[in-house]
């Protein structure tokens, strides 16, 4: 490691790590990545990202190698380490990773979600017909059949958003009832290309050529050009359990300039807890805690 | 036009209305833009954007015209018309404009904001020396003398940032007392790079081969590489006055989901009521109305 002191420190390169280290070392503020996994968050598992306004259609490999020569080209310090736990002393918070400690006036946490997903299912597939976002890769399915697993409000809400524009829908439930909310549970009963499988249970995907073609279940093989899976998410947030920011879920509560309830620590992206977890909102994201954090420290 | 009635009608083709646009149609929404100038907004006055994550130095006409052809290509419709008026009848909302009338169940509202200026500036200095951004542009003069013209809290704000990089920071403030909160200007005490200028006017931007050298005050020449004008914006919401949805300065007031009091009428990019006003917060805004406006549609 280059130095032990920051201004900022920033944990997770993905999107929003990326876009904060972008507006912060841009504005000579002495700043750091850190970083255990690839840079590129989520971004790595789209190979064709299509909503990213003022880049017309690019793999979510590209997109993350981009932010990251911007990051580089800017000199910032990227640790490539595992962050252990948050150590708060005064006003320092000290970030203690697997490579050693490090101490800023301020952290942003950047660390994002992971969908939940099946053990095992090949993850070639996230991309090639595996896909944890409706509203991201929905569209690229217009007027085929697809699948969505699960049983809750993302799940039932994934299936009136697709419904309107895909052939036809299976829902495959695992109990013999929805989740979700009943006000969502009411409208699907107007869809009519809907059909609704209780009690059922994934017992494999299917592929051909690398891509997914249907789901076996214990109710019989269904056919499918696409699956979203919808049962759940982790936020990855367990590492900051001990600064008691987190709601019930896991999510990284902040205020309206993403700073948690301890002053100087900062959530941002994914594992912050919103509504909308889209790209776009995880740059919109970060540029609010950077610009933030920049006229602070100005001051 | 093509049609009269919308999903949903977006006011204004900057950056915001663009992705709102990207993200319904790509949903099968049927949606309009309607624009009375040049499509781009204020990215239209950047000659460099170096901070849009993921493309790493462009115009802003590039910029803006990828995000235009992004759009097209989905087929949006784009109406070219001034917006005059907003009647609301029941549910419907109508978009009177000087081309006609058209209606929707749901309005974006995304016009911006326009940066107060000097009549006599030459409009083709903007960017080329005229900025009214410091954290987008500032980055630029490291080093470099500039002039901050204003004497309120954006203008403060504005020093107290330049000045920990560049070589100089003139303020120039045309009474005899600064307007900015008393913390701001306790810290301009500390700067030993700044130089402050009373009661002076300014009377003309000096060029030089088209960019920016200096300004003309009635208290002498100031030579300067960058001149960073803070004497406030005006949001372009006068239209929109009889909804009663704007704070004191014209700024449309919105929830968390980007929708004002008005059920169906969403603001979102600079003509809303926020503290950040970058292009990456304006997309980000742009995301969350229409992802809002997505779920809603599909219920």
């Amino acid at each position: 490691m280059n130095q032990t002191h920051y201004d900022v420190i920033i944990i997770g390169a993905g999107a929003a790590g990326l876009t904060a280290a972008l507006f912060l070392k841009r504005s000579s503020i002495n700043c750091c990545v850190i970083e255990g996994g690839a840079p590129g968050g989520q971004m790595l598992k789209a190979p064709i990202i299509e909503n990213y306004p003022g880049v017309s259609k690019i793999s979510g490999i590209d997109l993350a190698k981009n932010m990251l020569n911007q990051v580089n080209e800017l000199k910032v310090d990227y640790v490539a380490a595992n962050v252990l736990s948050i150590k708060i002393e005064d006003n320092i918070k000290n970030v203690v990773t697997d490579k050693g400690t490090l101490g800023a006036e301020k952290i942003i946490i950047a660390t994002g979600r992971i969908p939940k997903t099946f053990d095992f299912l090949n993850p070639a597939l996230e991309g090639r017909g595996i896909s944890y976002c409706a509203i991201c890769d929905g569209p690229l399915y217009k007027g085929r059949d697809v699948v969505v697993i699960g049983q809750g409000d993302s799940a039932v809400e994934a299936v009136l958003y697709l419904s309107s524009f895909v052939n036809s829908v299976t829902l495959i439930c695992k109990d013999d009832y929805l989740k979700a909310k009943d006000m969502y549970q009411d409208h699907l009963k107007y869809l009519n290309n809907l059909k609704i499988l209780y009690k059922t249970n994934i017992l494999s995907f299917k592929e051909e050529k690398g891509c997914v073609v249907g789901v076996e279940t214990n109710n019989g093989i269904i056919n499918s050009d696409g699956c979203f899976i919808f049962i759940g998410h982790t936020p990855a947030s367990e590492v900051f359990k001990n600064l008691n920011i987190t709601d019930k879920n896991g999510y990284i509560e902040t205020d309206n300039n993403m700073q948690t309830q301890i002053k100087g620590v900062y959530a941002i992206g994914d594992v912050r807890c919103k509504k909308v977890f889209q790209l776009t909102t995880a740059v919109g994201d970060a540029t609010t805690a950077a610009v933030s954090i920049i006229k602070e420290l100005s001051e």
